[in-house]
């Protein structure tokens, strides 16, 4: 289906005198880079940084807007109007906008965080406002989404580019989405099976469910976690088996 | 030496739940608005509706960055490098101009708020920060500050249009600065006696000082105070006493 | 059924610079405060100054913990877990309590605010670890909460002293619950009908439902609004019919 | 002059999802620890395991109290009244004691972080208000502070127990007080020469200064760092040398 791939990792997400995750390191394997914009890390130092560390190692910039819960890391859902979703992605691209300007770069694209992307990956009215607040802020920025999820469909129906992300490390159930991380067989340990699993989406646009059907998936965009224990040998397999395997890593344009 | 002035006031410092200033009802007497964005106050739907405010009224957008301090309202003086005051100025810009993007509408000024502006007035250091992060986000940008502080010295020095900032309520010294509000004399509470120093800055460039000298005085933009008991008795009277005087309210270009 | 009831009221929710309410006025009327304990709303000296405000008048200080949520004001329902909420509950008791000890004085009762009571009035395990929280923090403390809940019953279960909350502006529902405010009489707006309402569920134990049955309802305390419009009105038309009625207002006692 | 010391560290000073320090290490060495209490760092659940964590070591529970100053983590001195020092030293004890209550146990002693412990040793204003607010709150309480400043006079002026903090890896002044960071020698790298700085202290009350004069000191408990890359190296052979020579390591009592 496809000769290329984006890899994205969420970056920047340290906080004052805290820090997180393995940014440097990981900005040698991925294309694009989803930096935190203060609601649920990434204080305006960490940003200018983090967005300084990007360009030079030619990453394109995203803005990773969250719901406003330092404490809960982003991570808790706390219920909220289409208009606070709006508002507070609207914010936060701002803000990283105005960082990538004080650098001289533009942002790319916009990938929620934690709970603000699963809820309105299901809820269609929080895709809506998202989507909408990326394009009133500007409309040639790409928003990133769960593959087939609202977020995408919400993005398509108002005309704005959009990222279908995928998973290396879960599995998938036989209506395209993750399996629930409660449910065993969610999670894929192996690597190898994970690179696998990763180059035959891109490949032939196709994903083996958890209970063993052949299901459609669109992968414009992988998902490389930074902060877990071997993140970084987990990117460096599957950048170098999609190299081997003639995949190129590149961002999305905006008119895929 | 000038046949018109601006008019400021600092809105938008509503937060969440709690409410503060009088906005919709300053809006009809001035012609640049400071909007907090989010340090001191403006929660990103106060920021929203703020814009829209202000946009129908036809007053400028300007920023409002702040030291980040809630509890403190931003009137702390935090002590901050200029790194610091850099970075904070740049996100909060970036905040708002995507606020006004989002609204198809674009920032035309920044001033800064409570201790930051008034740390930076005196502090080179500080001063030159907060400039080049105006002149780095956005070259367009008119930069309000005291009339004759460092910052006005630093926008010149790198090119960025200034706008010098008097006040109606507060007396002069010998100097040009304002008299520290702990000595006698410091405010002006006579609204007669405050609209005449404002006319006579704007017309003849020069205010009588506390003790009794004519100092040369800039006057480019007027602070407006948004929050006091008579606040509107008294933007009234000086609106009405400057077109009286055949001065112009209108904003400083950033050609000026 | 009783001769008594107490009067409770929110307040010490002003934040910095932002007030709210109009703690003065209200404390006249009500025999406890729920105050605010800087998760919602009630910096420190806020919590100082309401503390010796309630003393002066006798009226019995009360914890009102809440989800860790200033922008929402404490009304989002944020996700929490058992262990969560004890956690903020401790937390919360522990600072107030510490603000009246500092001035002599210990904590009478505790009332979650917001979203934390009503998710905690229907969810046990919440419910549970609130009170176990009351418990360990001070086992003399009394626990409000809405009648007939969760919160009751989990008090209860752990021999911590409840009070059953009442409304007087809200209607009931047969099995004795709040209509909701989206069903159309769910507000009761005539002070007379709201004060007969609580004179009856005092004196008899029944109010009678929106559908026209009488439902038994334990009375212990009456929450008192102080935020709205005609708040005042409303509390001093309570106060005086409840003594007419030969009513006592005073706090519910851990051994009732 | 004396045969013991108290071994004192900072810790809890973990946030949410970002976690700081070696705490369950350091434990091992020291006989008190200072927790943070929310302002600067400690979420609730931090603080509950913090403390279950110092009980079971057989530790004695510190608060913490800083400056409100997420982002800053309480090291910027924010400039405040006498009235907020001792505003948020009462809530932040409260918080930890509440924490403490939970758990079946009693604050032993309260440490200011930070910038609040910088300005305090100096400023004579928030000395004492720090110090009453300990005691107002439980005058059992013992009040850590930098030997010989502000903190200890005004402690003693109001009859509240006191504990001279000494550093092992900074030298002294001719007058007693630390070397600032900005001048040579202010720092002791050498292990060696800190553990013999602290012997020498605790046994004869005195401590040769950076220029080579033997200065008074009273020592009754020392600084232990967690969170430095050899902080644990140092801890332990501190730890042993003491013992070696014979000094027992205990907390200070409130009647020393």
């Amino acid at each position: 289906m496809s000769t290329s791939i984006d890899l994205n990792c969420d970056m920047g997400e340290s906080y004052g005198a805290w820090s997180m995750g393995n940014d440097a390191a990981v900005l040698a394997f991925v294309s694009s880079a989803n930096i935190a914009c203060g609601f649920h890390g990434g204080d305006p130092a960490t940003m200018r940084k983090t967005v300084a560390a990007a360009l030079k190692q030619g990453v394109a910039l995203g803005a990773h807007p969250s719901l406003q819960d330092l404490v809960g890391f982003g991570r808790r859902a706390i219920p909220i109007t289409p208009d606070e979703a709006y508002d507070i992605t609207v914010y936060q691209i701002g803000a990283l906008a105005g960082v990538a300007a004080s650098q001289g770069a533009r942002l790319h694209h916009v990938k929620a965080h934690g709970a603000l992307y699963n809820m309105a990956a299901k809820d269609e009215g929080l895709a809506r406002a998202i989507c909408q607040a990326v394009k009133d802020v500007d409309a040639s920025l790409v928003l990133y989404g769960l593959a087939g999820s609202k977020l995408i469909d919400a993005a398509r129906a108002i005309g704005l580019a959009a990222a279908n992300e995928v998973f290396a490390d879960r599995s998938y159930q036989d209506d395209g989405s993750l399996t629930p991380r409660t449910r065993a067989g969610a999670m894929i340990e192996n690597v190898d099976q994970a690179v696998a699993q990763v180059v035959r989406m891109v490949r032939e646009g196709k994903v083996r469910s958890v209970d063993g059907r052949d299901v459609p998936v669109q992968a414009d965009t992988l998902c490389i976690h930074g902060d877990q224990p071997n993140a970084l040998v987990f990117a460096r397999a599957i950048r170098e088996a999609l190299e081997r395997a003639g995949i190129a890593v590149r961002t999305p344009s905006a008119h895929a």
